[in-house]
């Protein structure tokens, strides 16, 4: 990795990046960090912001925490922050009211039908974005009327898709089946995977597993040092039966594929694991019971950065990101 | 898709693409068509090596097969090509000494060990180059002494890794690791792929799924329609627990998928299967019970070119996509 290089990048005009997602957005480089369930707190969300990003709340699952979340991240910044709202919580219509109530600028919506709720939350003047990981289920939402779709690859960390398509051969098929904005997620960790995201035809990208490695992030550190060591084929998915999740290889990872191929059915599946995996893995560094989420490109990330860091580190590789590509292939 | 406007780039100093593999190779542009097995016949490696890239035969099993296939190549170009070698082959080493005897100018193996053919190879002037899905590999086929590299990622179509790496993750993290020139495979089929490929360090791409999509391509009527039709989410990776292979989803697809969860065994399974499964998709058009190999970025591709077209569709849009990026990202 090379030293951060890019302070001189923010705000001036000239090396500004600045697409239609950050018009929409209000945000000053395209750069989205995902809403990670656990770790995507008030602390990680409105250092993203603050360094000219849009960060990202969970929601969790309780309205009132994300009503004191949303208040938490408006003290900490005053620039705008989005809230990713899982549609197949059965309480989503009362986060989303949450939402609404404390005047979030951006609601961020997957894994469930956006045609139910992108009408209501667009009137309050809230824009809505929808993370999708196929052509069809783009062209559902742009049709439900959202501003901007989250295209996620199979790269991605975290729930996922049951068809595995790839960032490379996602990207470019939905932004020729849409008409609004296309954000590239999964698999993005430098300046190499922003360009590439932005040549597949994508107006901003979504980072996860790069924020998760930053100082902001309340992740546990044992969980964060097992990211770091991670190579390129560290992950895998879990539950390809009853609901993809990428994970870092592990014991949790080992029993659960090898139940899913001896054809144990997913209900024994689900009983024989509970609840709190996840939360086990991020926040208390369960590394072998736990489900610690997290992106293909951990194999790329071996340094905890400060949020601003990680954007200078980006935006200040671009240019000579677009140099090289200009010498190899321009004339 | 856009028509056709390239033909201007061909041999224009000024808007030709030159990387270390083109140099290598001997080619004009860095473009190399994925050495499919059954289909990839010296009508269509002729015309990829006449068009400026580098086309690849399918060793096939049988020695003296190959030998007259690269005879009947070197009658339709004079211009260098490759033959693919899986080295899993029992008599890998007879189809080598084959492309040693007849002159080809370049080896590609895949599917085992380099180490013990590459140095033999390269004695005889040959230029070797291995195929690697992950980190750990292309450490171990430069360590053999190879030329250059193909990163092929979990998009690509065909046999396929056990690890999921795809090729926004694989790209970069080969590149860091290694000093061969790498090339991309997978998931690209136009001009914004190819430019995303060179943005993550690719010095040049192999195609397979845009050229089974040509005119000079002798796969069965049946299996491009079926190509044609696919969307994004068309493919499927079979045979997880034994050889993963990623085909169009079909009634094979299906069997072999459940198979696979209700726990039959890899033996059991390979027995129900038999022989000749690809064969029967992709020469005889059985796309029901065959094995329809083929990558994810089939979604993308609906209509048969000539293989001169798909040089100019992807090439005349490489200086267009540049100046967008350009626009966008530069100052």
């Amino acid at each position: 990795m090379h030293p951060p290089t890019a302070v001189l990048l923010h705000g001036k005009g000239e090396d500004e990046v600045k697409t239609r997602v950050c018009e929409l957005l209000g945000i000053e480089h395209p750069i989205i960090q995902g809403g990670m369930v656990w770790i995507a707190t008030p602390e990680l969300a409105s250092a993203v912001s603050n360094a000219g990003g849009l960060g990202q709340l969970t929601s969790g699952k309780d309205p009132e925490k994300l009503r004191a979340s949303i208040r938490q991240t408006k003290e900490m910044t005053d620039k705008p922050f989005g809230v990713n709202i899982p549609l197949l919580l059965e309480n989503a219509p009362d986060l989303i009211q949450v939402a609404i109530d404390e005047k979030v600028q951006v609601v961020i919506t997957s894994a469930g039908n956006p045609a139910k709720f992108t009408g209501h939350i667009k009137e309050q003047g809230i824009r809505v974005c929808h993370v999708v990981p196929s052509v069809r289920m783009a062209q559902k939402a742009e049709g439900s009327g959202v501003d901007l779709l989250v295209a996620e690859g199979w790269e991605a960390g975290g729930h996922n898709a049951y068809d595995d398509v790839t960032l490379m051969a996602l990207v470019p098929q939905v932004v020729d089946a849409v008409q609004v904005p296309v954000v590239a997620a999964g698999g993005i960790a430098d300046a190499r995977g922003f360009v590439a995201a932005f040549a597949l035809g994508a107006e901003a990208v979504q980072l996860g597993t790069r924020f998760v490695m930053t100082k902001e992030c309340v992740a546990h550190e044992k969980y964060k040092e097992a990211v770091a060591a991670a190579p390129d084929t560290g992950t895998v998915i879990t539950g390809r039966t009853f609901g993809p999740t990428r994970i870092l290889k592990n014991k949790l990872a080992e029993d659960i594929i090898s139940w899913e191929y001896q054809g144990v059915s997913a209900k024994e599946i689900l009983e024989r694991l509970g609840a709190g995996r996840s939360e086990k893995a991020l926040l208390h560094g369960d590394m072998e019971e736990g489900s610690p989420m997290i992106g293909q490109i951990a194999g790329m990330i071996d340094e905890i950065l400060s949020v601003q860091e990680v954007f200078d580190l980006i935006l200040g590789e671009v240019k000579p990101a677009l140099e090289r590509l200009q010498k190899t292939l321009g004339s």
